[in-house]
């Protein structure tokens, strides 16, 4: 029986072959996941998988000092170690006999450095863009993958569910942080799949802002934003709450936010453009006024990838398809006052029905 | 009195102008941090600094959803967002009236893609790479980013010192993990420099593994490769125990890695190639009769990035100097058995001499 990286492989190879690409070399951390089950972050430090479809033949390169991980982890033969001192490309053509002359790369991942040192080595060769294909091969999850993705979210739904507990007036925003991020791997988690926000106050305008020495206040937005990863799959959730009593205008932004986020799951769907779901959300924001405090996409894909296609946002022509995983994530972020977002994972299942991965209550919650 | 940013914009264009290079668009996030204070992670967004020496015009290009944070951080008077929707570098060549011909870019963080886009919309542009410059800027640390190095420093020895008394048979790998992530943010820590290695046992033989479901037991290696980001800069310290009680085998390998470790920073001043540094480590290694299982670099320097410029290995001829921050980080890692790191942290300073910056005891410590 095959492993679902050799079938993961065989289907990229089937699109090679098909489309006159002899050799891949694929060097996203991911995407030699993807196709290996090998999970390493080798920094600057020079991986790929090769895989020559004339010959062939299947090579993983590792820096040398995961050559050990690499064997235990991958279902690949050929593990080829590069030490610090080598150049990756020269001991690349020592390996490989013959490379193609169209290699397939991805272009958002090869770096113009490692593109010319390519070239030096192998100047007959050609690139081809392959990671469109990969992307849409990622994106279309499996239902392993969605047993992966739930229990992503399971853990980081239980770590806010203890973790709001916690919430004290006058604890920092970094001590909030560090006690969630305690309760991730005591519920299980690998690690957080990005850096976890939390914001309070007029800070929870800024989107993509940092947790720092900010105390807790009555009055206070607290917008937590976060993940886990889990077995080489991320969640990322956020919710937003307020501390102590809520505003007239709080409840207000947040009734919004949640029936845009409401609206945009609605939406959702096989079969239409991924946009619908960007614009079902945000003229929800924009009919009650505060279209110019929703400055970006509603969404975004997830799977070995925190941020992965597909990008739903509003010019987004690609139609939806089953199998896809993406977050729906409006907000409201007014400069000076504070914001809102509520973020929801979805799924569009086989028979092109949304699924809500989340389940984490989305009624204003006062702590 | 012009900020640290601009005095080091300032030595880019004069870098610039010096070698005929009109333009520069810098878009790895620690080069943007370090020449404009914005600390940000755009992700898959377009994020850039364009300086043009002959329009004597400097822009930072964000994602819309950063544009407030930019505003509040960096010292760029124009910041131009740009949203999801946009094609980064027609927003670019909206706001920048011309272009030079000649470009400077990052070559190891410019992607094919990007490369391509560029190209597109400025047919006549060939790029030039300035990282190397960069990079020769940034490994210089000044004073001030020793004070930042220390601080981060300080943090993680803390961690470490408070982490270890928490150790017990039978807690696992990620268990430990969870409780020294959780100090690092106690101790002020704005978040982990990498994803915390606590390896115990036979584990401690993959440099680069990650904590798992593994239980500590009597007479284990335990291993914690570990640092902490504060205030943008990082650290990144490995001491290796004992648990229980140790064998004579694992007293041997310890003492090897320790003298290793002493005479990789006993070999530290300016002057002399990067490369004596490693040898002088590797060489106690490889006298012991250990030298197979040391398969990479002494070092690495760190700073802005927990891998930067200068890389420690045994052909870099590079001649060190003042100001440069690296690791001494020697161990043996044998397979099945398990293994032993020990890092620091070495600074060259104005005299050029060596100063350690890290202080954690580096006797053997049995738990």
């Amino acid at each position: 029986m095959s492993s679902i990286y050799e079938e993961r492989r065989a289907q990229l190879k089937a699109y090679l072959t098909n489309n006159d690409i002899g050799t891949a070399m694929i060097s996203s951390p991911a995407n030699v996941y993807y196709y290996t089950g090998f999970n390493s972050d080798p920094h600057e430090r020079f991986m790929a998988l090769v895989i020559d479809t004339n010959a062939d033949e299947t090579v993983l390169f590792v820096p040398a000092l995961d050559k050990d991980a690499a064997i235990q982890d991958s279902d690949i033969a050929k593990i080829i170690p590069i030490s610090d001192q080598e150049e990756p490309f020269e001991v690349v053509k020592n390996t490989i006999d013959s490379i193609a002359k169209s290699v397939g790369i991805e272009a958002k991942v090869l770096s113009y450095y490692r593109y010319n040192s390519l070239l030096t080595f192998f100047p007959q060769v050609e690139v081809v863009d392959v990671q469109p294909f990969i992307n849409t091969q990622r994106m279309k999850k499996s239902k392993e993958e969605i047993a992966h993705l739930r229990k992503a979210i399971e853990i980081i739904e239980k770590v806010l569910a203890e973790g709001i507990k916690k919430v004290e007036i006058g604890m920092t925003e970094a001590e909030l942080t560090a006690e969630l991020e305690f309760l991730m791997r005591k519920f299980g988690a690998d690690a957080p799949s990005f850096s976890t926000i939390v914001l309070t106050g007029e800070k929870a305008a800024l989107p993509h802002g940092s947790p720092g020495e900010r105390k807790i206040q009555k009055g206070d937005y607290l917008l937590i934003d976060f993940g886990v990863v889990k077995d080489g799959y991320c969640s990322d959730t956020t919710r937003t709450f307020i501390v102590g009593e809520a505003s007239d205008e709080q409840k207000k932004i947040y009734d919004i936010v949640r029936k845009s986020n409401q609206a945009g799951i609605n939406a959702v769907q096989a079969g239409v453009p991924l946009k619908t779901f960007d614009i079902a959300a945000r003229n929800v924001i924009s009919d009650n006024g505060y279209g110019e405090y929703f400055n970006n996409r509603v969404g975004h894909g997830l799977g070995i990838e925190v941020h992965e296609e597909p990008s739903v946002h509003q010019n987004n022509e690609q139609i939806a398809e089953a199998g896809l995983v993406f977050t729906i994530e409006p907000g409201i972020y007014i400069p000076g006052h504070g914001g809102v977002r509520i973020e929801d994972t979805v799924y569009i299942n086989e028979e092109g029905k949304v699924e809500v991965l989340s389940s984490f209550p989305r009624e204003l919650q006062v702590l």
